[in-house]
Parts: structure tokens; C-alpha cells; sequence
């Protein structure tokens, strides 16, 4: 049991990519719909992680290091894309479809206690996304999913991408509140370091099976954690909504 | 009837004070409920009037000529309902109740037509506000007014103010769109003229008491506007939605 005060917390910002989404689920399921339909054969299981773990999470850390000029995650999936496209030996796809199967991010599933939890959270809380996705990606997804967001916050408003506290403070700045005001939620602990790093309070989610059944996070509880809830209902329950 | 390929469109987005809430009646309200609470007499409409128009809309021209350093208008309203306070002599409010007051502007009521007309147009397209009123303010607001927003946008994200064309392009940018696949939906001329200079459509909806009795908006159709209708409900329809 954490100790912690509630009555500080008036807004929740939300980690999107396998906090409150399935990516791999979706991305995989999409690819394999493409390869029947074209008659492609290709372990597309891999081809997702590695979009995913090789791709998006070098690519937003080669940002960070000043090895890639900024560019939003829409532009950095579809650089990713055409080089798996390639390494897979994936042909005959033209524009429009390389297009729609590059915003396969935007249509991506929430796990089946998101919608329920953020519903009960959204009477007490102001809700907020706060992801690396771009906004056009994360409201296209929220409209495709029903996701009851009250603003879409990015990343892409600090120009910089998470870990790094700028974005965590521009978050903040712009919903008008202090950093001890609002609660981080994720299913990575490196994001609620960044969070904590200025201030806000956390709340880890485990999510087991973001990455399918061989890679694991750590999803083990911590003591600087402000809170920890098996999923979006324990984490309304333990807001008191 | 303007000509105008309505299948181009994929988001519209809104000017807020005025055009989606009645400003006027509501900052009248509850400067009333205060002046009976603590017996403080004034002429509240005056009071509101000037709020509005020789404070926020010459301090946000203040900020574009650089008069003024970039203040969201969380600030400047704040720094106006100073000087007003002092001018008409209201005095015995505390910090908690200047700062409440300040925050009225975050429970502006939307005019009768906005909730039915959006929920219709929203089945159809993106939509979005665009508003010089701070992220906090619009998403505050759009939580107390029930308004089904798709994603807040601001000004504050371009840190100017419309009508310069950088607001409607950082916007436009953000949704991932093109300039003529958002249709920009104000009660008032230039805001549309900022928005058209990008390339944006453009939608004209007469709000003729939004200045109360006495100040009139020139609300008549123009032929440079694409499309003109006399509430939400008839913009809906003749968007198809």
C-alpha cells in the first residue's frame, strides 16, 4: 500500500502504446490480413516487434540523441515501414496501400478494461493522453476506438519525445496545473521516472502481454511508485471514481 | 449557394467564444450572483462587455503587434479583470475568488443548437476546436458543457494569436491534413479571412446576439465564403451529416 494522497490528483495522463492499447495484436492481425489478400508470406509476428522494438524505440531515442532531426512518429513508422518492407521481401504494395497500412497505429484496440476504467476515471478526473504518437494519431485512434479522452496531449507539442521532461512539463503546463496535480499512467517504468522526474505522480499498469509471449517487461511494484493497479478498474477503484 | 466539393472535407474546426458559447450571458450570470453575494452594485453587462472586448480582444492584438509578451489567456483575462475590479470599484474578493471568477470563461454554456449540431456532424467528420482560449480553458470548458470534441486545439500551441496564419497552419499540421480537408466554422469574418489565407474552407454562422442588444457583427453572407448556415443543425446539413 502506497501512502499517498488522492485529493491532490485533479488530471490522469495517459502513456497510449501498450498502456491503454494492444499494438501488437492489431499490427499483427492487419499484416496478416495484407499477406493473404497479396499472397505474401512473411512471419509478421517479427515484422510487428520489429516495427515496434527495433523501429519506433530506436528511432524516437535517435531523436532524442540528436541523430535524427525531429520528425512526429507518423513520419518515423513510415521510414521504419518501407526498410521492414524491404528486409522482408514484402512487393507489390502502391502508395495508397503502404499509406493505409502505415496508419494501422491509428486503428490500434484497447485492452477490454480501458474503456470501462476511463469511463469511471473520467466522472472524478480530467483524462489525457500523453504519448509519443503524434496528436493526428492519437485522435484518429481515440474517434476509431471510442476512447473517452477530455484533450489529446503529444509528445509532438514539445517537439521532443518522452523520456524527456520537457514533455512531461509542457503536459502540465498546458491543462494549467501543477506537476503534483496530475498522475502519470503506464506500463513502463522509464516513462513514470520521467514523469516523477518533475514532480507528477505515477501510476504503474503491468501489462504482460504487450510484447506477446517471449519478452517481458518488469512489471514488478516499486516503492517509488505513487500507485499500482493490475488495470484500469483497480486504478478507478484506488482513485476512488 | 456556394460551390464547394464537401466530399474534400475530413475535419472542422471551431472558433469558441461566440461562434460554440454565449460568453456574454454567462460572465453576466455569475457576475450578478457576486455582486448580490457581497452586495457590490455595478452595471455587470458593462463590466462583461469590456472584459471581452477592450480587454481580450485588444490585449490578444496587443500580444500579435508585440506589445505584450506571449501570455495565454488564462493571463491576460486575468491581468483585464484586475484593472476592471479596480475601475469599478469592486473590492473585498480574496485570491480563491478572483482566481474563481477569472475561471468563468472555462464554464461558458454553448448556445442552444451546438450540442445537437455536433454530436450530428461529429458521426461524420473530426472535429476539433480552434480557439485563442488556452488548452485548459477549451477542455475545461468542453468537460462542463458536455461538448464532443474530437481533440483541443489552441492557439497557444502556435504561441500567437488567430487571425495570424500561423494558428490555422500549426493546426492543420496537427490533424495531419491538408489545408482545404479542414473547414474553419466561426461567427466571425476575419477569423474565417485568417483561415482562408492558408487555404482552409471556410463556414459563416450569424450569432447576432452575441454582443447583446446594442453591437451588431456585420452577419452577412459573403461571396468568398464556402459555405453559410444560420446554426450548427443547418451546417450539419448541409455537410451531409
Amino acid at each position: 500500500m502506497h501512502k499517498f494522497d488522492v485529493s491532490s490528483i485533479k488530471a490522469l495522463t495517459f502513456d497510449v502504446f501498450g498502456t491503454v492499447v494492444d499494438w501488437r495484436s492489431t499490427v499483427i492481425q492487419e499484416m496478416e490480413q495484407l499477406g493473404e489478400a497479396k499472397g505474401i508470406k512473411a512471419d509478421w509476428s517479427r515484422f510487428a516487434d520489429d516495427w515496434r522494438i527495433k523501429g519506433y524505440i530506436s528511432a524516437t531515442a535517435r531523436v532524442q540523441r540528436g541523430e535524427l532531426p525531429w520528425m512526429n512518429v507518423d513520419r518515423l513508422h513510415r521510414i521504419m515501414f518501407d526498410e521492414l518492407l524491404i528486409e522482408f521481401g514484402v512487393t507489390g504494395l502502391d502508395e495508397a496501400e503502404k499509406d493505409h497500412l502505415n496508419r494501422v497505429w491509428h486503428r490500434l484496440k484497447p485492452w477490454s478494461d480501458v474503456i470501462g476504467g476511463l469511463k469511471r476515471l473520467r466522472k472524478q478526473y480530467l483524462l489525457s493522453t500523453l504519448s509519443n504518437g503524434n496528436i493526428a494519431l492519437l485522435t484518429n485512434m481515440a474517434k476509431n476506438a471510442g476512447l473517452p479522452w477530455d484533450c489529446i496531449l503529444s509528445s509532438e507539442l514539445a517537439r521532443c519525445y518522452k523520456p524527456d521532461p520537457l514533455v512531461y512539463q509542457v503536459a502540465v503546463d498546458l491543462l494549467g496545473l501543477l506537476p503534483n496535480q496530475v498522475m502519470m499512467v503506464a506500463a513502463h517504468k522509464g516513462d513514470l521516472q520521467g514523469a516523477r522526474s518533475i514532480g507528477m505522480k505515477t501510476a504503474f499498469i503491468p501489462r504482460p502481454l504487450e510484447y506477446g509471449p517471449v519478452l517481458k517487461e518488469n512489471t514488478a511494484d516499486e516503492p517509488w511508485l505513487d500507485l499500482y493497479a493490475t488495470d484500469f478498474n483497480e486504478l478507478a477503484k484506488k482513485l476512488g471514481a
